[in-house]
Protein backbone atom coordinates (compact mmCIF):
# COMPACT_ATOMS: atom_id res chain seq x y z
CA UNK A 1 0.00 0.00 0.00
CA UNK A 2 1.30 3.69 -0.91
CA UNK A 3 0.51 6.76 0.39
CA UNK A 4 0.36 9.73 -1.65
CA UNK A 5 0.00 12.81 -0.71
CA UNK A 6 -2.20 15.26 -2.31
CA UNK A 7 -1.42 18.88 -3.31
CA UNK A 8 -3.71 18.88 -6.29
CA UNK A 9 -4.42 22.44 -8.01
CA UNK A 10 -7.51 24.20 -8.48
CA UNK A 11 -8.02 23.78 -11.49
CA UNK A 12 -7.71 20.14 -11.92
CA UNK A 13 -9.84 19.92 -9.12
CA UNK A 14 -12.42 21.86 -11.47
CA UNK A 15 -10.95 19.30 -14.44
CA UNK A 16 -11.73 16.19 -12.72
CA UNK A 17 -15.82 16.18 -12.49
CA UNK A 18 -15.71 17.02 -16.41
CA UNK A 19 -13.31 14.02 -17.22
CA UNK A 20 -16.17 11.98 -15.23
CA UNK A 21 -18.68 13.19 -17.19
CA UNK A 22 -17.11 12.26 -20.63
CA UNK A 23 -16.08 9.01 -19.30
CA UNK A 24 -19.62 8.12 -18.38
CA UNK A 25 -20.70 8.67 -21.44
CA UNK A 26 -17.92 6.82 -23.13
CA UNK A 27 -19.06 4.18 -20.69
CA UNK A 28 -22.88 4.59 -21.84
CA UNK A 29 -21.52 4.02 -25.15
CA UNK A 30 -20.23 0.29 -24.61
CA UNK A 31 -16.68 2.06 -24.55
CA UNK A 32 -14.34 0.24 -22.16
CA UNK A 33 -10.80 1.88 -22.37
CA UNK A 34 -10.07 5.55 -23.84
CA UNK A 35 -6.84 7.73 -24.13
CA UNK A 36 -5.65 10.93 -22.52
CA UNK A 37 -5.84 12.45 -26.16
CA UNK A 38 -9.34 11.24 -26.20
CA UNK A 39 -10.08 12.94 -22.55
CA UNK A 40 -7.89 15.71 -24.00
CA UNK A 41 -10.09 16.40 -27.20
CA UNK A 42 -13.38 16.07 -24.82
CA UNK A 43 -12.54 18.50 -22.50
CA UNK A 44 -10.21 21.19 -24.16
CA UNK A 45 -6.79 20.51 -22.86
CA UNK A 46 -3.94 18.47 -23.90
CA UNK A 47 -3.23 15.27 -23.45
CA UNK A 48 -0.22 16.04 -21.05
CA UNK A 49 -2.67 17.90 -18.89
CA UNK A 50 -4.76 14.66 -18.77
CA UNK A 51 -2.16 12.82 -17.58
CA UNK A 52 -0.44 14.97 -14.93
CA UNK A 53 -4.47 15.67 -13.77
CA UNK A 54 -5.37 11.77 -13.31
CA UNK A 55 -2.07 11.05 -11.82
CA UNK A 56 -3.35 12.40 -8.78
CA UNK A 57 -5.21 9.26 -8.63
CA UNK A 58 -2.42 7.23 -8.53
CA UNK A 59 -1.03 5.26 -11.71
CA UNK A 60 -3.39 3.69 -13.08
CA UNK A 61 -3.29 4.66 -16.93
CA UNK A 62 -1.41 1.98 -19.53
CA UNK A 63 1.21 3.37 -21.78
CA UNK A 64 0.40 2.64 -25.16
CA UNK A 65 -3.56 1.66 -24.55
CA UNK A 66 -5.12 4.38 -22.35
CA UNK A 67 -7.04 4.31 -19.00
CA UNK A 68 -9.72 1.48 -18.84
CA UNK A 69 -12.96 3.25 -17.98
CA UNK A 70 -14.77 1.55 -15.62
CA UNK A 71 -11.93 1.55 -13.22
CA UNK A 72 -11.30 5.40 -13.81
CA UNK A 73 -14.49 6.26 -13.05
CA UNK A 74 -14.32 4.61 -9.82
CA UNK A 75 -11.25 6.03 -8.83
CA UNK A 76 -12.95 9.67 -9.58
CA UNK A 77 -15.69 8.97 -7.74
CA UNK A 78 -14.01 8.20 -4.93
CA UNK A 79 -11.30 10.84 -5.33
CA UNK A 80 -14.46 13.57 -5.79
CA UNK A 81 -16.23 11.95 -2.26
CA UNK A 82 -19.09 10.99 -4.52
CA UNK A 83 -19.41 7.10 -2.74
CA UNK A 84 -20.99 9.32 0.11
CA UNK A 85 -24.25 10.50 -0.48
CA UNK A 86 -24.85 14.65 0.08
CA UNK A 87 -27.62 16.38 1.76
CA UNK A 88 -28.89 19.54 0.53
CA UNK A 89 -30.53 22.50 1.05
CA UNK A 90 -32.46 25.11 -1.12
CA UNK A 91 -32.88 28.42 -0.17
CA UNK A 92 -35.35 30.59 -2.70
CA UNK A 93 -37.73 28.78 -4.09
CA UNK A 94 -38.55 31.37 -6.85
CA UNK A 95 -37.85 29.75 -10.14
CA UNK A 96 -34.66 28.73 -10.09
CA UNK A 97 -35.39 26.80 -7.05
CA UNK A 98 -38.09 25.02 -7.92
CA UNK A 99 -36.34 24.05 -11.42
CA UNK A 100 -33.43 22.91 -8.98
CA UNK A 101 -35.77 21.31 -5.91
CA UNK A 102 -37.78 19.48 -9.57
CA UNK A 103 -34.38 18.09 -11.42
CA UNK A 104 -34.04 14.60 -10.24
CA UNK A 105 -30.52 14.20 -11.86
CA UNK A 106 -28.78 15.32 -8.82
CA UNK A 107 -30.41 12.99 -6.54
CA UNK A 108 -29.13 9.69 -9.30
CA UNK A 109 -25.34 11.27 -8.48
CA UNK A 110 -25.50 11.10 -5.13
CA UNK A 111 -26.99 14.55 -3.86
CA UNK A 112 -30.76 14.45 -2.57
CA UNK A 113 -32.48 17.69 -2.04
CA UNK A 114 -34.14 17.54 1.53
CA UNK A 115 -35.61 20.98 1.68
CA UNK A 116 -36.53 24.04 0.51
CA UNK A 117 -36.61 27.24 2.77
CA UNK A 118 -38.65 30.81 1.81
CA UNK A 119 -40.07 33.20 2.87
CA UNK A 120 -43.28 33.32 0.91
CA UNK A 121 -45.73 32.79 3.19
CA UNK A 122 -47.98 31.15 -0.15
CA UNK A 123 -44.98 28.52 -0.45
CA UNK A 124 -44.36 27.59 3.57
CA UNK A 125 -45.47 24.18 4.37
CA UNK A 126 -46.00 23.10 1.31
CA UNK A 127 -43.86 20.23 -0.87
CA UNK A 128 -42.66 20.45 -4.36
CA UNK A 129 -40.63 17.25 -6.19
CA UNK A 130 -41.58 15.12 -2.24
CA UNK A 131 -39.76 18.27 -1.02
CA UNK A 132 -41.00 20.20 1.88
CA UNK A 133 -40.83 23.96 2.46
CA UNK A 134 -40.04 25.60 5.32
CA UNK A 135 -40.21 28.92 7.23
CA UNK A 136 -36.37 30.86 6.90
CA UNK A 137 -36.57 30.52 11.38
CA UNK A 138 -37.07 27.17 10.89
CA UNK A 139 -33.21 26.59 8.72
CA UNK A 140 -30.89 26.31 11.98
CA UNK A 141 -33.04 23.73 13.96
CA UNK A 142 -33.78 22.03 10.69
CA UNK A 143 -29.62 21.62 9.70
CA UNK A 144 -28.56 20.84 12.93
CA UNK A 145 -31.49 17.83 12.82
CA UNK A 146 -30.91 16.48 9.46
CA UNK A 147 -26.58 17.91 9.16
CA UNK A 148 -26.81 19.34 5.56
CA UNK A 149 -23.53 19.14 3.00
CA UNK A 150 -24.24 22.21 0.35
CA UNK A 151 -26.87 24.84 0.46
CA UNK A 152 -27.96 26.39 -2.50
CA UNK A 153 -28.86 30.13 -2.40
CA UNK A 154 -31.35 30.96 -5.28
CA UNK A 155 -32.61 34.11 -3.08
CA UNK A 156 -32.39 37.74 -5.04
CA UNK A 157 -28.95 39.31 -5.25
CA UNK A 158 -29.61 41.45 -2.39
CA UNK A 159 -30.27 38.44 -0.03
CA UNK A 160 -27.98 36.55 -0.47
CA UNK A 161 -25.17 37.27 2.07
CA UNK A 162 -27.82 37.18 4.62
CA UNK A 163 -28.98 34.08 3.55
CA UNK A 164 -24.68 32.77 3.03
CA UNK A 165 -24.09 33.86 7.04
CA UNK A 166 -26.85 32.02 7.85
CA UNK A 167 -26.19 28.94 6.76
CA UNK A 168 -22.97 28.95 8.03
CA UNK A 169 -24.32 29.84 11.21
CA UNK A 170 -26.83 27.31 11.36
CA UNK A 171 -23.67 24.54 10.38
CA UNK A 172 -24.07 24.01 6.59
CA UNK A 173 -20.39 23.24 5.43
CA UNK A 174 -20.10 24.29 1.74
CA UNK A 175 -21.81 26.79 -0.21
CA UNK A 176 -23.33 26.79 -4.07
CA UNK A 177 -24.53 30.25 -4.80
CA UNK A 178 -26.44 31.27 -7.90
CA UNK A 179 -27.25 34.92 -6.64
CA UNK A 180 -25.82 37.03 -8.96
CA UNK A 181 -23.27 38.93 -6.82
CA UNK A 182 -20.21 37.33 -4.84
CA UNK A 183 -20.88 36.16 -1.19
CA UNK A 184 -18.00 36.00 1.34
CA UNK A 185 -17.92 33.88 4.34
CA UNK A 186 -15.51 32.23 6.48
CA UNK A 187 -12.25 30.45 4.60
CA UNK A 188 -13.16 27.21 6.01
CA UNK A 189 -16.44 27.22 4.23
CA UNK A 190 -16.16 25.95 0.50
CA UNK A 191 -17.99 28.06 -1.65
CA UNK A 192 -19.09 28.35 -5.67
CA UNK A 193 -20.27 31.19 -7.42
CA UNK A 194 -22.58 30.29 -10.67
CA UNK A 195 -23.58 33.02 -12.19
CA UNK A 196 -25.24 31.98 -15.74
CA UNK A 197 -24.94 35.08 -16.87
CA UNK A 198 -21.17 34.48 -17.27
CA UNK A 199 -21.26 31.80 -19.71
CA UNK A 200 -23.70 33.98 -21.95
CA UNK A 201 -20.79 36.66 -21.80
CA UNK A 202 -18.02 34.17 -22.46
CA UNK A 203 -20.52 33.19 -25.65
CA UNK A 204 -20.75 36.79 -26.25
CA UNK A 205 -17.30 37.35 -26.63
CA UNK A 206 -16.89 34.35 -29.28
CA UNK A 207 -19.66 35.95 -30.95
CA UNK A 208 -18.46 39.18 -31.47
CA UNK A 209 -14.92 37.64 -32.17
CA UNK A 210 -15.08 37.62 -35.86
CA UNK A 211 -16.36 40.89 -36.25
CA UNK A 212 -13.20 42.55 -34.80
CA UNK A 213 -10.41 40.14 -34.83
CA UNK A 214 -7.96 43.37 -34.82
CA UNK A 215 -9.60 45.98 -32.10
CA UNK A 216 -9.08 49.64 -32.28
CA UNK A 217 -7.97 51.56 -29.23
CA UNK A 218 -8.44 55.01 -27.96
CA UNK A 219 -11.90 55.92 -29.22
CA UNK A 220 -13.67 56.21 -25.91
CA UNK A 221 -17.07 54.56 -26.54
CA UNK A 222 -19.40 54.30 -23.72
CA UNK A 223 -22.46 51.69 -23.40
CA UNK A 224 -26.31 52.06 -22.86
CA UNK A 225 -27.52 54.98 -21.66
CA UNK A 226 -25.77 58.11 -20.34
CA UNK A 227 -22.28 56.56 -20.17
CA UNK A 228 -23.54 54.34 -17.56
CA UNK A 229 -22.58 50.77 -16.89
CA UNK A 230 -24.69 48.24 -18.56
CA UNK A 231 -24.41 45.63 -16.92
CA UNK A 232 -26.46 45.72 -13.32
CA UNK B 1 -4.85 55.59 -32.37
CA UNK B 2 -2.95 51.94 -31.60
CA UNK B 3 -4.15 48.37 -33.23
CA UNK B 4 -4.25 45.66 -31.24
CA UNK B 5 -4.45 41.71 -32.24
CA UNK B 6 -5.76 39.92 -30.06
CA UNK B 7 -4.74 36.67 -29.33
CA UNK B 8 -6.94 36.09 -26.39
CA UNK B 9 -6.05 32.63 -23.74
CA UNK B 10 -9.46 30.56 -23.44
CA UNK B 11 -8.89 30.90 -19.87
CA UNK B 12 -8.34 34.79 -20.05
CA UNK B 13 -11.43 34.76 -21.68
CA UNK B 14 -13.10 32.71 -18.94
CA UNK B 15 -12.54 35.25 -16.47
CA UNK B 16 -13.44 38.64 -18.20
CA UNK B 17 -16.90 38.23 -17.26
CA UNK B 18 -16.13 36.62 -13.77
CA UNK B 19 -14.19 40.53 -13.53
CA UNK B 20 -17.15 42.49 -14.63
CA UNK B 21 -19.32 40.57 -12.34
CA UNK B 22 -16.96 41.86 -9.21
CA UNK B 23 -16.70 45.41 -10.93
CA UNK B 24 -20.09 46.35 -11.02
CA UNK B 25 -21.16 44.73 -7.44
CA UNK B 26 -17.60 47.56 -6.30
CA UNK B 27 -19.13 50.20 -8.20
CA UNK B 28 -22.76 49.77 -6.91
CA UNK B 29 -21.34 50.21 -3.90
CA UNK B 30 -19.94 53.69 -4.48
CA UNK B 31 -16.35 52.74 -5.47
CA UNK B 32 -14.64 53.91 -8.08
CA UNK B 33 -11.09 52.53 -8.35
CA UNK B 34 -9.92 49.01 -7.63
CA UNK B 35 -6.25 47.30 -7.11
CA UNK B 36 -5.18 44.71 -9.22
CA UNK B 37 -5.08 42.60 -5.67
CA UNK B 38 -8.40 43.02 -4.84
CA UNK B 39 -9.51 41.79 -7.79
CA UNK B 40 -7.13 38.85 -7.66
CA UNK B 41 -8.94 38.22 -4.51
CA UNK B 42 -12.27 38.14 -5.66
CA UNK B 43 -12.00 35.47 -8.29
CA UNK B 44 -9.17 33.49 -6.82
CA UNK B 45 -5.95 34.35 -8.63
CA UNK B 46 -3.24 36.72 -8.47
CA UNK B 47 -2.62 39.93 -9.30
CA UNK B 48 -0.04 39.49 -11.89
CA UNK B 49 -2.52 37.47 -13.64
CA UNK B 50 -5.28 39.94 -13.97
CA UNK B 51 -2.36 42.68 -14.83
CA UNK B 52 -2.10 39.90 -17.74
CA UNK B 53 -5.48 39.24 -18.76
CA UNK B 54 -6.83 43.28 -18.31
CA UNK B 55 -3.94 44.19 -20.34
CA UNK B 56 -5.73 42.49 -23.46
CA UNK B 57 -8.02 45.56 -23.49
CA UNK B 58 -5.52 48.22 -23.64
CA UNK B 59 -3.18 50.04 -21.09
CA UNK B 60 -4.93 51.75 -18.96
CA UNK B 61 -4.65 50.49 -15.48
CA UNK B 62 -2.15 53.29 -13.29
CA UNK B 63 0.48 51.96 -11.31
CA UNK B 64 0.44 52.36 -7.70
CA UNK B 65 -3.41 53.42 -7.96
CA UNK B 66 -5.39 50.72 -9.96
CA UNK B 67 -7.98 50.84 -12.41
CA UNK B 68 -10.82 52.92 -12.78
CA UNK B 69 -13.63 50.62 -12.66
CA UNK B 70 -16.06 53.01 -14.29
CA UNK B 71 -14.24 53.14 -17.31
CA UNK B 72 -12.94 49.16 -16.79
CA UNK B 73 -16.68 48.18 -16.68
CA UNK B 74 -17.05 49.89 -20.20
CA UNK B 75 -13.63 48.43 -21.35
CA UNK B 76 -15.05 44.59 -20.42
CA UNK B 77 -18.30 45.22 -21.90
CA UNK B 78 -17.06 46.60 -24.94
CA UNK B 79 -14.65 43.66 -25.16
CA UNK B 80 -16.89 40.95 -24.96
CA UNK B 81 -19.22 42.06 -27.31
CA UNK B 82 -22.04 42.72 -24.98
CA UNK B 83 -22.87 46.28 -26.20
CA UNK B 84 -25.04 44.43 -28.92
CA UNK B 85 -28.55 42.87 -27.10
CA UNK B 86 -28.64 39.16 -27.84
CA UNK B 87 -31.15 37.11 -29.21
CA UNK B 88 -31.77 34.21 -27.44
CA UNK B 89 -34.33 30.82 -27.21
CA UNK B 90 -34.65 28.28 -25.12
CA UNK B 91 -35.46 24.44 -26.47
CA UNK B 92 -36.63 22.35 -23.73
CA UNK B 93 -39.46 24.52 -21.72
CA UNK B 94 -39.61 21.81 -18.65
CA UNK B 95 -38.52 23.14 -15.36
CA UNK B 96 -34.77 24.10 -16.18
CA UNK B 97 -36.19 25.97 -19.16
CA UNK B 98 -39.16 27.49 -17.81
CA UNK B 99 -36.79 28.88 -15.08
CA UNK B 100 -34.59 30.42 -17.47
CA UNK B 101 -37.53 31.76 -19.26
CA UNK B 102 -38.69 33.49 -16.34
CA UNK B 103 -35.71 35.16 -14.98
CA UNK B 104 -35.46 38.66 -15.48
CA UNK B 105 -31.89 39.21 -15.11
CA UNK B 106 -30.64 38.09 -18.74
CA UNK B 107 -32.72 40.74 -20.19
CA UNK B 108 -31.12 43.57 -17.47
CA UNK B 109 -27.91 42.30 -18.99
CA UNK B 110 -28.65 42.61 -22.70
CA UNK B 111 -29.81 39.17 -23.58
CA UNK B 112 -33.12 38.48 -24.63
CA UNK B 113 -34.96 35.21 -24.68
CA UNK B 114 -37.55 35.53 -27.66
CA UNK B 115 -38.74 32.35 -28.22
CA UNK B 116 -39.64 28.78 -26.25
CA UNK B 117 -39.39 25.39 -28.24
CA UNK B 118 -40.86 22.34 -27.18
CA UNK B 119 -42.54 18.71 -28.37
CA UNK B 120 -45.75 18.97 -25.79
CA UNK B 121 -48.45 19.86 -26.99
CA UNK B 122 -49.65 21.42 -24.07
CA UNK B 123 -47.22 23.87 -24.36
CA UNK B 124 -47.16 24.78 -27.62
CA UNK B 125 -48.92 27.77 -28.70
CA UNK B 126 -48.76 28.98 -25.17
CA UNK B 127 -46.96 32.41 -23.26
CA UNK B 128 -44.31 31.98 -20.75
CA UNK B 129 -43.02 34.95 -18.91
CA UNK B 130 -44.04 36.90 -22.37
CA UNK B 131 -42.23 34.60 -24.38
CA UNK B 132 -44.40 32.19 -26.96
CA UNK B 133 -43.80 28.71 -26.90
CA UNK B 134 -43.45 27.28 -30.10
CA UNK B 135 -43.49 23.25 -31.84
CA UNK B 136 -39.89 22.17 -32.89
CA UNK B 137 -41.06 22.30 -36.70
CA UNK B 138 -41.07 26.12 -36.40
CA UNK B 139 -37.84 26.26 -35.63
CA UNK B 140 -35.95 27.27 -38.83
CA UNK B 141 -38.75 29.36 -39.98
CA UNK B 142 -38.69 31.62 -37.02
CA UNK B 143 -34.82 31.74 -36.30
CA UNK B 144 -34.40 32.46 -40.29
CA UNK B 145 -37.13 35.27 -39.58
CA UNK B 146 -35.83 37.05 -36.06
CA UNK B 147 -32.01 35.77 -36.18
CA UNK B 148 -30.71 34.03 -33.03
CA UNK B 149 -27.88 34.08 -31.63
CA UNK B 150 -27.58 31.99 -28.65
CA UNK B 151 -29.70 28.65 -28.17
CA UNK B 152 -30.20 27.20 -25.15
CA UNK B 153 -30.66 23.22 -24.95
CA UNK B 154 -32.46 22.16 -22.09
CA UNK B 155 -33.74 18.95 -23.54
CA UNK B 156 -33.47 15.52 -21.97
CA UNK B 157 -29.92 14.15 -22.60
CA UNK B 158 -30.86 12.10 -25.20
CA UNK B 159 -32.01 14.44 -27.28
CA UNK B 160 -29.86 17.60 -26.80
CA UNK B 161 -27.39 16.28 -29.74
CA UNK B 162 -30.20 16.21 -31.99
CA UNK B 163 -31.43 19.51 -31.02
CA UNK B 164 -27.86 20.84 -31.08
CA UNK B 165 -28.04 19.70 -35.12
CA UNK B 166 -31.09 21.18 -35.54
CA UNK B 167 -29.93 24.94 -34.08
CA UNK B 168 -27.07 25.05 -36.24
CA UNK B 169 -28.75 23.81 -39.43
CA UNK B 170 -31.11 26.79 -38.25
CA UNK B 171 -28.75 28.84 -38.06
CA UNK B 172 -28.28 29.63 -34.37
CA UNK B 173 -25.12 31.26 -33.89
CA UNK B 174 -23.75 29.53 -30.85
CA UNK B 175 -25.17 27.49 -28.00
CA UNK B 176 -25.66 27.29 -24.53
CA UNK B 177 -26.25 23.44 -23.72
CA UNK B 178 -27.42 22.56 -19.92
CA UNK B 179 -28.22 18.95 -21.22
CA UNK B 180 -25.94 16.34 -18.82
CA UNK B 181 -23.98 15.25 -22.08
CA UNK B 182 -20.88 16.56 -24.50
CA UNK B 183 -22.85 17.70 -27.47
CA UNK B 184 -20.59 18.02 -30.79
CA UNK B 185 -21.27 20.38 -33.83
CA UNK B 186 -19.18 22.22 -36.46
CA UNK B 187 -16.02 23.87 -35.01
CA UNK B 188 -17.44 27.10 -36.55
CA UNK B 189 -19.98 26.84 -33.54
CA UNK B 190 -19.22 28.05 -30.23
CA UNK B 191 -20.62 25.74 -27.73
CA UNK B 192 -20.18 25.88 -23.66
CA UNK B 193 -21.25 23.17 -21.64
CA UNK B 194 -22.97 23.82 -18.53
CA UNK B 195 -23.72 21.31 -16.16
CA UNK B 196 -24.53 21.79 -12.91
CA UNK B 197 -23.89 18.98 -11.06
CA UNK B 198 -20.31 19.56 -12.01
CA UNK B 199 -20.53 22.50 -9.28
CA UNK B 200 -21.75 19.96 -6.79
CA UNK B 201 -18.68 17.66 -7.04
CA UNK B 202 -16.37 20.17 -6.90
CA UNK B 203 -17.81 20.88 -3.57
CA UNK B 204 -18.13 17.22 -2.78
CA UNK B 205 -14.58 17.26 -3.06
CA UNK B 206 -13.59 19.82 -0.54
CA UNK B 207 -16.24 18.45 1.71
CA UNK B 208 -14.41 15.58 1.72
CA UNK B 209 -11.09 17.01 1.58
CA UNK B 210 -10.67 16.92 5.88
CA UNK B 211 -11.26 13.20 5.89
CA UNK B 212 -8.44 12.35 2.90
CA UNK B 213 -5.80 14.60 2.86
CA UNK B 214 -3.94 11.71 3.08
CA UNK B 215 -5.14 8.99 0.30
CA UNK B 216 -4.35 5.17 0.31
CA UNK B 217 -3.92 3.74 -2.36
CA UNK B 218 -4.21 0.02 -3.55
CA UNK B 219 -6.96 -0.87 -2.26
CA UNK B 220 -10.18 -1.62 -4.28
CA UNK B 221 -12.96 -0.19 -3.42
CA UNK B 222 -15.74 -0.10 -5.45
CA UNK B 223 -18.58 2.17 -5.28
CA UNK B 224 -23.10 2.08 -5.65
CA UNK B 225 -24.30 -1.37 -6.39
CA UNK B 226 -22.43 -4.30 -7.85
CA UNK B 227 -19.48 -3.06 -8.40
CA UNK B 228 -21.10 -0.67 -11.37
CA UNK B 229 -20.07 3.01 -11.86
CA UNK B 230 -22.13 5.31 -9.29
CA UNK B 231 -22.53 7.98 -11.47
CA UNK B 232 -25.11 7.96 -13.97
Amino acid sequence: MKMVRKKVPKATINRLPLYLRGLVNFYSKGERVVSSTRLAELIGTNSAQVRKDLSFLGEFGIRGIGYEIEKLIEELSQFLGLAQAKKVIVVGVGRLGSALLGYNGFKERGFEIVAGFDVDPSKIGKEMNGVNIYKMDSLRKIVKKIGVDIGIITTPAQKAQEVAEKLVEAGVKSILNFAPVSIEVSDKIPVRNVDLSVEFQILSYYLSKGEKSIIKRGNEKRFGEGGKPSIK
